[in-house]
Order: structure tokens, then C-alpha cells, then sequence
């Protein structure tokens, strides 16, 4: 097995393609103010949280409706120049990065809540729209949509990564919960895909293709998703444990007894020490699940009994409470900003992040050796996951100025990756693929799944311009 | 908009196309006694449970192994010949029908369940396994597969029609339990989508593409599932209603208030009469919701006082309980059994079935009026439904000699499938589109999603030998 591109290796081969003056000049004439080429908005849209460093992309263009999005990319197929969709850019996995050049096409300004169906608990959004902003227009509903990667993400962009999250475990993922879309496709033309019938054998599942194609094969212009009840009683408690062996334990057993936990996150001592320096918290500094508890007053008293029960099996202290919806969302707030935790822990540092995710009995096999070689190899980093569905994120700090370090956090990288591969894991959980997880993908299923994946490209874009250079090299 | 083809208009245009002596000699040769061209096996792989008839295949070819599969298809696509995929010919839209003619390819055979990895709640099994055979072979572990169509058809079908049954309302479809595959593409190779682990964002949903593809795209030679843990509580119970309507409108109040029932199921006056005739059971003869309930005791304690209350505010009678599993298992058999007790209850008659799903308001929408239509046309049928979905299906019984009664269930059918479009439904919840409702996929996606379907289906199978006719005309 080849080891996987680094971006080092990656950018040379890439030839930015030519973006014509006449294409500009149509897009200007089209879009008028929602269009702009002043370098600060093409530079605002040529980063994500990614640590690769590419020139931006030559314009943008605000889309305010489907048939903005549709003529945008009529343009650009006219004139053979990608086109990248661009949400609110908190990709981990350089999507938005305009590898091949070409036009950033903002959809953040679709952000409008197009009809909540309650009594079918669906809703119907633009893509621009937030998962906190949807969650604020459905609450007088009295329901909810759990998908939550932490960020404040657009419906569009986590549907174009598949994204999950922290409530995953219960409610599953993007996958799970997309009913149906419209598209834009390469030609400008627009599709729906599904409808709000809870299940269809109605032909090949085009909502399930284009989730998780990180708009290489469409631009998600409306997604209709499931909402659900919010729950009668939500617990939600901390539990410290001696090790991170059982901390991992005690999560495969809770799952293998099938508790429908809401929520089950790991952190580590020295991760729970960056968070309370960032949050200003006094967690209890050890390896620590943070768990949530969804359903009846009586059914939270069940599985909180049982967790309870096998945490003490593995020597877990007493759960802390969170008991009001404040100190919930302080807790999880916390949990959210671990990210920004760690690269606060180190001035000036970038974070590396990693993102596999294992059937759940080989969960304790590749956190915790990831986690020794992390701390042989002296590298700082981060450990935070969602780890009822066995996927987990190290983020190795490294002074971005230092080859060194990078080169040694790509190693520890590969050998994660390598070794969840061989547990039977995939190489992201939730991240996408992007442009840095393109060996690995190949390593996860040969080289035929992804010649079936570029032949799906080449027939539904033959000339390459919805967001090139991402998934797989052409 | 279009009326749909019914099969009499759409059988003329089909060309039977060529199969070579030398590729009939070629599989004899490679197959020996897993090949016969005998009329009594063509024949039975000729028919499914569709009311069409159609010329049989040229030859069966019944495989062992997934070699078997590559090399039968590898030989087919030397020679441009359609292959069809089998299992155990429990289909209900046609799906095994050789319309342009073709070699059948029987996977029955591939039965093992290969490996049982009970720490993850997973199975791998090959394509031939029956759900009956796969609960049977977990049974010791304390897991179950849910997915439960009724027939006991097996896992490469279950997977290749997308299928679901009385379970789904719970549990989700092949869609949400199909965690990976192994494909015999339409060039003969191998290839692998998806791993064990449970979520992933890796590339295209290569195994939900494959999912509901009908056979088109690959012919399926392993699939893994999930599994879950038995439930520790188990009640199931029935419930008359005075009306059709109270049991709809009980069944969308439980189902908004998010009830996690594990099975919910209809059936009216007519078919209970109609299975109490089958099944030698005396069944109150109203319109029953058929029930079960999983989870800890006092979980399913609370989900029974919630459905009764529920019940109670529509006139429902008490609940009559189905205590020992021995029960259980008659209850549920009686209701499988119900289209063979509508068949049955007209001797001769051939069943028109229908099987639209719609969002869970709309539910009494399009059921009633369907009903109130059928009784209208005077014409027998019976009525289930997996109504937790918002799925059902009625069976027209008609005559097969009796053209005018043909075109009656047609025009209802029609009627129906519409209704259900027009309500935001789908034209198929769980059968597939098959031969019968390709006039109806259109009507319900347009021609742009139909389109980016055919594209597909030429970029992954350009001789269009993977079960041609099926879906979509190309």
C-alpha cells in the first residue's frame, strides 16, 4: 500500500486552470453586487479550518436563490471553470479551497427556513441556513435537529459532508437524515432528489449520492431533513475515570447493551486540561466521558442505572450532574470549543486533525495506541470523541513553521489511519475526504470503488468544474 | 402529466435481444452442473410474484461463489447479454423478469453467513442467506436483524430492492442497516463499498447507490448488516377501531409524539375477515392496528399507557394482548400471510398490489379516499400497512381473464399512486419500481432525477446487460 499524499505532495501536481476575463465579466453583469473579485472576500473564501494554504479563488458570487446557483454554474460550465460551493468555510478538510482555481460560489445568503412541517417532523431549508439557526425556527414546534458537529455549520455544507456529531450516536448521521434535495448539476440544470415520505424504493438513491460528494457532483441548493421530539427528560452527566482504557471500556459495553445514549463523548486528562483553561472550568482532570441522556423521565432513570452500573465495573467515580439547561450547555459548549482549546494551549500552532472511526469492539485498540505514539513521538495534541459510534479526533499541535513537526504529525496520522484501516474503520468519520485523505481513501477500498467513483464524476461532470481536485485526482 | 405505463403498453417495445449458442456453451462449459438451459428451471426463474408473463431466460447459472458471479457476468459481457440476478423469486414488481431476455443468474446457493462479529452488532453474509436463516444463525448471540418484508426473501434482494416491512417504523430500511457490500460489477470485477464501521464520510455512498439499484448496477455478492441486541421486553397487542380513520388517526398521534413502536401495522374489516378465513383465527372483524413493543419492562410499559391513551381518545377497544412468543409469532405470521389470504379468498384471482408511502400527516388522506375508491369500483381487495411509515398497500383481486377488471385496478391504482404524489409521498415505500412503475418514478422525481438515473446507469453499465428494462427505459 502507496503511504497517502500530504498536501506537499499534492499541490504541485495541480494546475490552476484558466479563469477568463469574459467569464468575470458575464458573472459581473449577471450578478451585479453579488459579485465580488476585491481580494479581501476572494481570500475570506479561499481558507477553511484546514491547514493547507492555496491562492483564492479569482470572484465570488453571493447566491441569493436556486436560480442564482443555477446560472452561476451555467456560466462557469460555459467557460469550463470550477465552480466551489462555499457555506460558512468550517471545513476541516480543505473543500473549499479552489485547488484547480475557478469561482467560490457563497450560499450563505440562501438562508432562509422554507417550510417547517411539523406534523411530519420534516423541515425544508436553503442550504445557507445553520444548524443553530434551524433549531431556533423549529423550538415553538417542540421539536428538534440533533445533527450537531460542534461548529455552526450550514445544512448545505454538512450535507455535502455527511457530517454527524455528538447526538450521532442516537439520531445518526447527515446520511440518516436527509429526506430529499434540490440540486443544481453540472449543466445548470436543477434535480429533485426524494421526497418527505419517510422511506422509497423509487430508484437509485440520488439523496445518498449527492450527501457526503462534497459538491463534486452537484450544489445542494434546498435539503428537506427529519426533525425529532425534543425529549421529555435530557440528563446529562460527566464521569471521570483512572484510565482512558476504561473510559474506551466502559463505552463498547454501553453500546454493545444497545442504551440508546444520546450522546457519549471522550476526553482525555490532558484535553480536559486545555478546556478548563479555555472555558475556565475545574473538570476533574482525567480521562472523562460526557454523557447525555435523552427519552421519559423513567426510561433517562434506566440508562443512566445502567451506565452507572458498568462505569462502576470499570471504576468510574460517580456521575457529576449538569442539571440545568444552562450548565448543559456550558458543558457542551466546552466540549465544542475543545478544538479551539487545544490550538489555544499552544501560541501560534496549527492543529493537524485526524477523524477515524472503528466498528466499536476495536474502539480501545486504535485510540489507545494512537494515543502512546502520540505521546512517544512528544507531540502535543488533543483527543476528543464521539465515541458511542467508535469515531474519535486527534489533533497534533505542531509549530507550523517547523517541518519536523509536521512531517511527525503526518506519521502519526498514517499510522492512525493505517490502523483503523486494518480494524476494519474508515479514514473519516465525519470530516470528508477533501484534498488530505485521498490516499487513504484509496487504502480504505481499492483501487475499484474509486474508479467506480470517478466514473460517476466523469458522467455526471464530465468537465471537471464542480469543486475539482477534491475526493480523488482525475 | 403522463398516465404510467401499465405492462401491456410497455412489454411491445422490449426487443428481445440475442443470446449466442457460444455463450450458452461457454457457461456450460465453466459452470457444468450449476448451468441448465432445462425449461422447468427457466421457467421458475422466469416468474416472480408480479401478475406479468414474459418469455423465461435463456439459462440459469447458479453461482457459489463470488467468482462464480464474476465469471458468469464477465461471460454475459463478452457476449452483451442480459444477466438477472435471483435470489428466491419473492418480487413483487418484476424485478426477475427476463424482458429483453438473458441469462438468469441464481445466487440462492451463496448461503453462508460468513462471519458473525456479535462485539459490533454486525454480520457479513453472502447474498443467498433468507432473514429466517440469518435470525436462525444469531439467534445464540442475543441479536436479531429487524428488516422484515413479510416474504422470506433473502439479504442480496432485501438489499437490492431496498426493502423494509413492519420492523422499519423502529428500526429503519435496508437503507440505514446495510453497512457494506461486495459488488460483482457490470465488467465482471470485484469491487467493495463501505466498511464495519458505523458512520463515514469516505467518498461517494457507493453502498447506498447499490441500494434500491434493483440489480442494474452490480450484482450484489456479500452484504453486511447490522444487528441489535434482543430487547429485553417484548409485548405485542392488537386494537379494533370503530373506522378506518380512528386507527389511522391513532397511528399519526403516536407517531408525532415519537413513540419509538416497533411494529404498527393495519389491516381493515375486509382483510381481517380475510385472514381469519386463512389463518383460522378469530380476529375481531373492524379495522385492527397490530402492535409490538420493544425495549426494558418499564419502557414498554410506558409506550403501551401512551398508545392506549392515544387509542382510547379514537373509540379504540382495549388492547388484547398476544402473551407468549408462541402467540406472538401466530399473530405475525397471520399478518404476512395476509396478501395469500386475499389471494386465497378469491380462487383464480391474480393480485394487483400497490405500495405508496406518504408523509405520516397525510397518512389518512391517502389511505381513506384509496379505500372509499375501491369500494366504489366494487372490486375485492385487501388493505395493509405499514402505517407507523406512512406506507401501505392495497391488492386489487381481480379476474386475470377479465381485461375490464385489469383496467379497473389500473385506474385505481393510478388513482391511488397519485393521490399519494400529489401529498408528497412516494410511488413505491418498499416493492421497488420494477417493470410497473416506471411511468410513476417519472411523475414523482421529474425527468431531471430520472435522467441523472439513466446517466449513471450508462456511465456503470454501457452494454446495458445488468438487469435491462428495469426502472428506467434507456
Amino acid at each position: 500500500m502507496n503511504a497517502p499524499a500530504s498536501l506537499n505532495h499534492l499541490l504541485p501536481q495541480i494546475t490552476l486552470r484558466t479563469v477568463p476575463q469574459a467569464l468575470l465579466d458575464a458573472l459581473k453583469t449577471r450578478f451585479g453586487d453579488q459579485f465580488s473579485a476585491a481580494m479581501a472576500v476572494r481570500e475570506q473564501h479561499g481558507r477553511d479550518e484546514s491547514a493547507f494554504t492555496v491562492p483564492p479563488p479569482s470572484a465570488v458570487v453571493f447566491a441569493q436563490s436556486t436560480q442564482d446557483v443555477a446560472d452561476a454554474v451555467k456560466l462557469c460550465a460555459q467557460y469550463k471553470v470550477p465552480v466551489i460551493p462555499f457555506g460558512v468555510g468550517s471545513s476541516l478538510e480543505g473543500h473549499l479551497l479552489a485547488v484547480q482555481g475557478g469561482i467560490s460560489l457563497d450560499v450563505s445568503r440562501m438562508n432562509q427556513v422554507l417550510s417547517i412541517q411539523s406534523d411530519d417532523l420534516t423541515v425544508t431549508v436553503q442550504p445557507g441556513v445553520t444548524r443553530k439557526q434551524l433549531n431556533e425556527a423549529v423550538k415553538s414546534t417542540g421539536l428538534f435537529f440533533p445533527i450537531d458537529p460542534g461548529a455552526d455549520a450550514t445544512i448545505g455544507g454538512m450535507s455535502a459532508t455527511r457530517a454527524s456529531g455528538t447526538n450521532a450516536v442516537r439520531y445518526g448521521t447527515m446520511r440518516e437524515n436527509v429526506l430529499a434535495l434540490e440540486v443544481v448539476t453540472a449543466s445548470g440544470d436543477i434535480i429533485r432528489t426524494g421526497t418527505r415520505a419517510k422511506k422509497s424504493s423509487a430508484g437509485y438513491d440520488l439523496t445518498r449520492l449527492m450527501v457526503g460528494s462534497e459538491g463534486t457532483l452537484g450544489v445542494i441548493t434546498e435539503v428537506t431533513v427529519k426533525l425529532y421530539p425534543l425529549p421529555e427528560a435530557v440528563m446529562a452527566a460527566t464521569c471521570s475515570f483512572g484510565s482512558l482504557a476504561d473510559a474506551v471500556n466502559t463505552t463498547i459495553q454501553l453500546i454493545q447493551l444497545g442504551v440508546p445514549i444520546a450522546r457519549c463523548e471522550l476526553l482525555d486528562a490532558n484535553t480536559i486540561r486545555m478546556v478548563n483553561a479555555h472555558s475556565k472550568l475545574t473538570l476533574r482532570e482525567g480521562a472523562m466521558l460526557l454523557m447525555e441522556f435523552h427519552g421519559s423521565p423513567a426510561g433517562v432513570k434506566e440508562q443512566v442505572e445502567t451506565v452507572q452500573e458498568i462505569a462502576a465495573e470499570f471504576g468510574g467515580q460517580t456521575f457529576e450532574w449538569a442539571e440545568t439547561p444552562e450548565e448543559r450547555t456550558k458543558l457542551w459548549t466546552a466540549r465544542h470549543n475543545a478544538y479551539f482549546a487545544g490550538v489555544q494551549s499552544r501560541p501560534g500552532c496549527k492543529a493537524i486533525t485526524t477523524d477515524t472511526c472503528v466498528p466499536i469492539s476495536h474502539l480501545a485498540d486504535a485510540l489507545l495506541d494512537s494515543v502512546t505514539e502520540a505521546q512517544e513521538a512528544g507531540i502535543p495534541y488533543f483527543l476528543v470523541g464521539h465515541v458511542g459510534d467508535g469515531n474519535f479526533h486527534m489533533g497534533y499541535l505542531i509549530d507550523p513553521d517547523n517541518p519536523e513537526e509536521r512531517e511527525t504529525a503526518e506519521r502519526l496520522n498514517t499510522q492512525l489511519v493505517q490502523r483503523a484501516l486494518q480494524l476494519g474503520g474508515t479514514c473519516t468519520g465525519e470530516h470528508g475526504v477533501g484534498l488530505h485523505k485521498q490516499g487513504f481513501l484509496l487504502e480504505e477500498t481499492g483501487n475499484g470503488a474509486v474508479d467506480m467513483m470517478r466514473t460517476l464524476k466523469r458522467a455526471l461532470d464530465p468537465d471537471n468544474i464542480l469543486n475539482p481536485g477534491k475526493i480523488f485526482s482525475l
